[in-house]
């Protein structure tokens, strides 16, 4: 394959990986630079276009480390971490949606009916459901994780006001399948835009925005997990989030309620005040093959 | 656009792009997230692979600095760098290949039939030909960048061993447009494999060797720059250039003499010794437009 050109260069590329080469690798790759060739030549990319793309990567390897990964960011905003979200969803489960950067590991065991507002500032929200399987059959073994922001759009550990772990609990349902915890509602906020990142969202004319939402990651002994968020149905960020991570089977009500009913307060352990809202959700999971 | 699914979500992200953005970033960004999303849904991409691929990123920003560019190396091994100098080739040129990352400026003058070759190791090598324009008119007015090799397979910049600019030069030609000096066969090498790409190379069963080569850029007034590179019709890693560098048109032979040619002896500065090697390549420039 000496005489690799504009039209060539592909194959010349799958002409170099070894026979042994690992098949699935193989394909990937394959698709990968085909693309990527393809691209390149639609697009007609110049020079000075690739030494942009090179210092945009070479920039994003600058400023990540421990705390912060650009590319994952970078993958966040051209929709490419949801869109591996949406192939790998199974259809009879609750769609998932991004993880994100603030999981962390450890959190606090709280039992269903348990308090996680505690001193956090704005009105109480119940949120509650059961974890159920495709056909709407409780799953009694299930394990939640659950974070989300205090009222400032930040989470505990972005926040030094914040306790270790607020706002953060990890729960296990009984034999109904049913969750329900009290919080607070938490508020919408912006990815880090002040990175490579930041320079293309503002090169488009886009905001660094994301709608407030609750973050679970959802497990069960024979099921797939499930990492999903719920998106209010009034956040002002709903049609506009900057990782694309909304989906309409994610959006939910908070129910507004000026006078504590009995039935509510039954299933929560903290005194509720009013007003305050529930958010029902039920979170559906699917068996592993 | 609430309902982002596998099928909307590239037409989302182009949504999101505001009406005043560039409209050749709003191309070149539709027509990237266009493969990007495609490739994905093609190959079914799961979380483990995208993991592994922000792993890479994440390892070529670790690894790379001020002395080394990871990205480049996977935009050349990729065939992206070598894609990018095609879809820009005048077809009325030379062609141009990779700049690669060992040129450095302020190499000093030599005249025309001037010696590079001084104490390095190897028989003497005659580069010599013309600077032409696209009617074989010699271009009287060009200049250019001569960099290699030793015959370690070192560029001077890399080996303590070589005396500063070691084999690197500048050239100002004169009416003719005729070029010629005196040096040794550079040799192969391999690119840097100990980071990101060389897994990659590893994983596909690659090597990481690109062919001998004269490396030059080539200027005059009134002319695009021409990058590029001349590689030997007997090297070993011809057919398998790691970044993809080698065109049919920048083979060169090296013809072996065993007597002095007064003619030879009559166009360079440095006395002649037997066996040396003769090397003629004309290169010709595209007016810019």
């Amino acid at each position: 394959m000496r005489s690799v050109d504009k039209d060539t260069i592909t194959e010349a590329f799958l002409g170099y990986c070894h026979a042994d080469t690992d098949p699935r690798l193989r394909f990937v790759l394959e698709r990968l630079v085909h693309h990527l060739h393809d691209f390149t030549k639609e697009v007609g990319l110049t020079h000075e276009e690739w030494r942009k793309a090179i210092g945009l990567l070479t920039g994003a390897g600058e400023i990540s480390g421990p705390e912060r990964n650009e590319f994952v960011l970078f993958s966040d905003v051209l929709g490419l971490s949801s869109l591996v979200d949406m192939v790998n969803s199974p259809d009879d489960a609750t769609p998932s949606s991004v993880l994100g950067p603030f999981h962390i590991l450890g959190a606090p065991d709280l039992p269903v009916g348990g308090d996680l507002r505690k001193d956090n500032a704005g009105a109480p929200v119940i949120v509650r459901g059961r974890i159920i399987d495709s056909t709407g059959a409780p799953i009694s073994t299930a394990e939640m994780e659950i974070w989300q922001t205090a009222d400032n759009g930040l989470y505990s550990n972005q926040d030094p006001a914040q306790p270790d772990y607020n706002l953060r609990a990890h729960m296990t349902v009984g034999a109904d399948g049913v969750y329900a915890f009290t919080t607070v509602r938490p508020a919408p906020y912006t990815v880090p835009d002040d990175g490579p990142v930041g320079e293309l969202l503002q090169a488009t004319g886009r905001h660094p925005w994301r709608p407030s939402h609750f973050h679970f990651i959802v497990t069960a002994d024979g099921y797939r997990n499930l990492v999903t968020e719920l998106f209010p149905d009034d956040d002002p960020y709903l049609d506009q989030d900057a990782v694309f991570g909304v989906r309409e089977g994610l959006i939910v009500h908070y129910r507004r309620k000026d006078t504590i009913e009995p039935a509510d307060q039954a299933q929560v352990a903290a005194e509720l005040t009013v007003p305050y809202y529930t958010v029902d959700f039920d979170l559906q999971l699917s068996k592993t093959a």
